[in-house]
């Protein structure tokens, strides 16, 4: 077997665990012996490191492992948009193929990045940029190529899962969750790309444009965090049978138009009947369900981010190019590389069509019930349940769960509840699966 | 890309199911429209068939499409395993790679068929013999290689977790449900491969091998089926917090002989907690949990068996072969092929190691619990739990669930507890995880 020379950039949580594979004394399969590290580019030699490496491997100067001759691949760990965007695309432009863990580039630079991958003839691998260890990237190139995927609907983000998790046990209110998780290194100092949803957005943009094969408009997807959950949602929730989750959702939408696929994709907060195999997915884990066909429903399950997992997915990029370096390089493999093969868009937020809970504090009169409901059949809405919750001083709590539904009804629908000389405020809307 | 021309041994169910990917009119990648059906070879031409076929696919003799040097790759979907294993075997020698659903076969004479491909310079792909359309054949090749894989667990035959969650659900007793279930097509007119935990076996040989490396002795694994499950099983079992599942284990042991590494391996019936994400797999659906390092814990979820994701699983298989064909050949792709690396055993069933479920029919007098506690105790046995939970007519029913504890300590407890007078018959013994 040829070596496989890499380049890492980046000596953080991923880097490290990197390193630690490929010195491992665990029992792994041959070929990883082929894998030799020619240097790792941190910002500061000399700072001190738990880890310590062999021979004089750290560098300062990034591009010089890109210049360097001896480098087949290059492993881009440093994370952070700009200057990561920079180094991926020099690499590629200096024929080197690219593994990286960055989800952010990604999402925002696909389109330039794949493209200056597959100009150049060399390849760019992000399995270890979506759920961590899980095999999802690798799965939409190539197991699930021979399906038609119709919708993917998964827990991405594993701080979101863990605070989630522990608000429900708990009865732990968000606020003092977050900084929990913040304590224990599940939560970063600044949790708002986390907690916000944009960490999972941008991985179901990259998901989406592997399994629908177009570029997706990262802006446009409508996205909810998990910062406005209320602890008596969750126990309403868990009352009515549910489990809340930060759910991105995507799907194929029947209507196309001029041969460009139109998707429904959205991340939000989102009620799951206990029963669904999302709901027991627990703390940091991440969960996938892929519906395909002929296929049907599969869901991938496992640690969505950490350093052994996030290093292992790096790790299996790495071996896919060194299995890559043995062939004709004249021609590309068209499993490992990606382009786009033709248009999506992602349709409006007002026809986005979901299932919707709704939490109204109002005056505990005997008749509110009555006109909400009215209010939802004049606008054509159907309802799946309308509850009244918790009375005290004259209020009462009403939630309300939708059968599927247009945004553009509901949100009429809300306008009009709003009006209501009984109705005080509404408290919280979420999503339903 | 190059055109793929394949050809198809057999049209049954899964043979129909290709078929009807590769014509279908489904938003499928562009990829897909390179695969050619060259022929399609059947027992009988003449038989009336709800598949219609274009142009004059079907043949009588397999061999001429092995011999016809148009043909790129053989598709083995005929089952059986001697003639196929002959098809198979002449088709790589003839340097075409074969794709092939037959796990009899690849359970069998895996080493022959493994060694003949690699001789020859082709590949054999295996992804639609084990869990239907599951993913697990590629990600074991190829995502989990950075990983030293320690144990794997799952429900991997369809009809016997039919007949278990109907049983489970509907407190039918077994023969009941088996017919059932044949009535309904889960279960074949001779249903022996499945009940008997033969077919689990063959799949669990398979992954073993891929997953650590070495030659599997089939035959020494220790396999029961379901054949022999009580209802009252199934109900005590529901009871006391668990779920009956037919389990294929199969696990790395820290003690290895003359560096062949040991492996414990088994099939049969277990009792699952019901929190734990492997007991709401229901129905023909499959499941296998991998434990790796460092990756933690991963689950694949999805259809063990039917046309549809079956082909869905060869049809990508044919796609990594077509993608082979692009380059250079003299090269072989060390992820797609499969080359045993080391030495592995079974060890033997006395010195496995696991947690028992016990069901004692006794006399319903004071002091058997104690007797019965006694008996473990000396024999080094520890117990969970032991729990007198029927009694009818002097009789009485004693449940016992052990730690973990060799087969050994154990079979000589069971000895034991048979011989006090005061028990009438072990009536079951199951696993538990």
């Amino acid at each position: 077997m040829q070596k496989c020379k890499i380049g890492i950039i980046g000596f953080g949580t991923v880097g490290k665990g990197i390193y630690k594979i490929l010195k491992s004394k665990n029992d792994l399969h041959p070929i990883l012996k082929d894998i030799e590290i020619v240097g790792i580019a941190v910002k500061n030699i000399n700072k001190k490191r738990d880890t310590k490496l062999e021979n004089n491997l750290l560098i300062n100067d990034p591009y010089e492992l890109i210049k360097d001759p001896n480098v087949d691949v290059i492993v881009e760990v440093m994370g952070g948009t700009d200057i990561a965007r920079d180094i991926i695309l020099k690499s590629l432009k200096a024929r080197k193929s690219v593994v990286t863990a960055n989800k952010a580039v990604i999402a925002r630079y696909g389109n330039e990045i794949y493209s200056t991958a597959a100009k150049n003839g060399v390849y760019v691998l992000t399995e270890a940029a979506v759920c961590g260890g899980i095999p999802i990237i690798e799965p939409l190139k190539r197991s699930l190529k021979s399906n038609q995927i119709n919708k993917m609907v998964g827990i991405i983000n594993g701080t979101t899962n863990f605070i989630l998790t522990k608000m429900s046990n708990e009865k732990a209110d968000y606020e003092a969750t977050l900084k929990l998780a913040q304590k224990l290194g599940f939560a970063e100092f600044d949790p708002t790309a986390d907690v916000e949803g944009h960490d999972a957005a941008d991985k179901i943009s990259i998901l989406s444009e592997l399994a629908f094969g177009g570029k997706i408009n990262r802006v446009s997807i409508s996205t909810e965090g998990i910062n406005q959950i209320d602890i008596k949602d969750i126990e309403y929730a868990n009352k009515l049978g549910f489990e809340i989750k930060l759910l991105a959702f995507s799907e194929r939408n029947a209507i196309n138009i001029n041969d460009s696929l139109s998707l429904n994709i959205w991340v939000g907060p989102s009620l799951i009947p206990k029963s669904h195999p999302l709901a027991t997915v627990d703390g940091v884990n991440n969960a996938i369900l892929i519906d395909a066909d002929p296929l049907g429903e599969i869901m991938l399950y496992g640690p969505g981010a950490g350093s052994g997992p996030t290093a292992a997915s790096v790790v299996s990029d790495i071996l896919n190019l060194q299995s890559s370096l043995t062939k004709d390089t004249k021609s590309i493999d068209p499993l490992l590389s990606f382009n786009f093969w033709r248009d999506c868009h992602i349709i409006e937020s007002n026809q986005i069509s979901k299932k919707n809970y709704l939490r109204i504090i109002c005056l505990d009169s005997p008749g509110v019930i009555g006109k909400i409901g009215d209010i939802f059949g004049k606008n054509d809405v159907s309802i799946e349940s309308i509850v009244q919750l918790d009375a005290s001083q004259n209020k009462a709590e009403i939630v309300v769960i939708t059968h599927e539904v247009s945004n553009g009804k509901f949100e009429k629908s809300k306008k009009e509840i709003n009006a209501l000389s009984e109705v005080e405020l509404i408290a919280s809307q979420l999503s339903c699966i």
